[in-house]
């Protein structure tokens, strides 16, 4: 297992500069009122296709050398990876093939697609997906990028906080949703060696706390067919994001379906931005647990903004 | 009549910076590839209050006497302009009086009393509101502070088009939305100060086009109850508005409700904010009109954000 280091977080924010975002930070008085806090939230769901991946997929892609690049790239993912990848192979125009399973919304094929990448479908079960997988693998030579487990990748993450700790001065801590852990191992990579003063916090739904019930226990648990409303954050961690979760953060915090879709509400209604639920953990728990939170200065990372917008999660509640 | 300088727009910009944000510029290059030109999204759905109100009403607010603030401001609007100028008033710690027919919706009750002002309510009639708005400023003394035949408002309003010439270089044209036209003003009071070559369009529903029939007629045409879903957009011009569109305004742009609405999606599922349909209208008169931006650099106004999320103009189309 290589673990990536800050070197590799700093060759990585120099490599993909030209095709992200440096995304604002945006402030709220209200909800600093609201938390008894300073929150400074990262507009990653403003990033390049919608979401932080663009980080970590370009990482990956940009770093390919000609030979390997030529072959393309694949990845099964149905969420903002897989479009992510699409993204980014498109911007150095390669091939780009994603696994997903037929019944995914139809939205996320066409986000993939619509940057130029293949989607090939399975069926939706693990063996279904790894057959398919290793098809395509076998018949295009592509290099697969892993979703989050892969050194790539979590250096690609890094450079959200990288570019936080740069816009923002003092934070005393930061947090983000943890699914995989590939955004929460980016921000342990680069402020446990830039800013390790800075507490990092992951934040996470009650219906799917394996991060949670993991950093307790002191090994992965994952869960069994997790549900919620938080749909990027189904699933588990791997032995590269253990490592950082592990080592570096200072707590998991956990919050329930209905707090998520109010603070979710709440985001869009008082900051003017379309984020995905996932994006929406983080505000949820810091409003759960306000006095770990109280009078300190905390970076929030909002991590994406690709949402039905013809389904919004209120309007079924 | 006074005239409002650029001597004005530069006081207010210096006035209002402790509560104003400079807001981001953001861009899409998806958008961009669709309309074949580079735009530059200004925006104030990220201003304090949720719109560019914030900046004529903090003018307004923090440019009076402490003698004359004492006896607080008031204004009739159901629109943000109340919202701004009660936002303004808490800043400075003065009263603040809105006055607002019965039937407005209760959100904009509230988001006044939100920031400390007071709603007083009317009969949905001009006479009522006449004699309602007069009986509060012989009881307060309050300064009145018109939504945009003001001098200060559109001072306040100029400092918006300041910023983004600052932000983005080389621009060639502008545009924003227009309804009773502060925000297309003071545009007009700052670029041809500051950047006369950069033209100055406006743009107008088809259904509440009463700046397009008056810009080609010559002279103020109101219209009859206008209808129409950028609610933001149905007041008519006045003289000092119409002294600046008149003068400097190259051309009113108009469009359909449809494409109002589709504009709006368009913006919030690429582009990842929130703002109402006011705001959508320039970029849909850009769709329609792509032969005037062809290969131009454009700056787009983007109003403001506050729009009922429960109730989206898509969710009923």
């Amino acid at each position: 297992m290589y673990i990536p280091t800050l070197a590799d977080m700093l060759v990585a924010h120099e490599r993909i500069k030209p095709y992200i975002h440096r995304t604002p930070v945006l402030t709220s008085s209200y909800i600093n009122d609201l938390v008894g806090a300073e929150l400074f939230f990262k507009c990653e769901n403003l990033q390049k296709a919608g979401a932080f991946k663009a980080r970590g997929a370009s990482n990956a892609v940009f770093g390919l050398s000609d030979e390997e690049a030529a072959k393309g790239v694949a990845t099964h993912s149905s969420g903002n990876h897989g479009t992510c990848l699409s993204y980014a192979a498109g911007r150095r125009g390669i091939p780009c093939t994603v696994v997903m399973p037929r019944t995914a919304p139809q939205a996320k094929k066409d986000a993939v697609q619509g940057y130029g990448g293949r989607v090939v479908e399975c069926e939706p079960s693990t063996s279904s997906r790894e057959a398919v997988f290793a098809e395509v693998v076998a018949e295009t030579g592509a290099e697969f990028v892993h979703p989050y487990n892969d050194p790539r990748v979590i250096a690609g993450q890094g450079t959200c906080s990288k570019e936080l700790i740069e816009q923002v001065e003092g934070l005393d801590a930061m947090i983000a949703p943890i699914g995989g852990g590939g955004m929460v191992s980016g921000t342990c990579l680069t402020l446990s060696n830039l800013a390790p003063q800075i507490k990092i916090y992951a934040a996470e739904p009650d219906q799917a706390d394996d991060a949670a019930r993991s950093f307790r226990a002191g090994h992965i648990i994952a869960d069994d067919a997790p549900d919620t409303v938080a749909d990027g954050l189904k699933v588990p961690l791997k032995d590269l994001t253990w490592h950082f979760v592990q080592n570096h953060v200072t707590d998991i915090l956990t919050c329930s379906e209905d707090e998520i879709v109010d603070a979710m509400k709440l985001i869009w209604k008082r900051m003017k931005i379309v984020m995905e639920p996932s994006s929406a953990v983080p505000l949820a728990t810091i409003l759960k647990n306000k006095e770990t939170f109280a009078g300190r200065r905390v970076g929030v990372i909002i991590t994406g903004g690709n949402v039905d917008l013809d389904k919004l999660p209120w309007q079924s509640n």
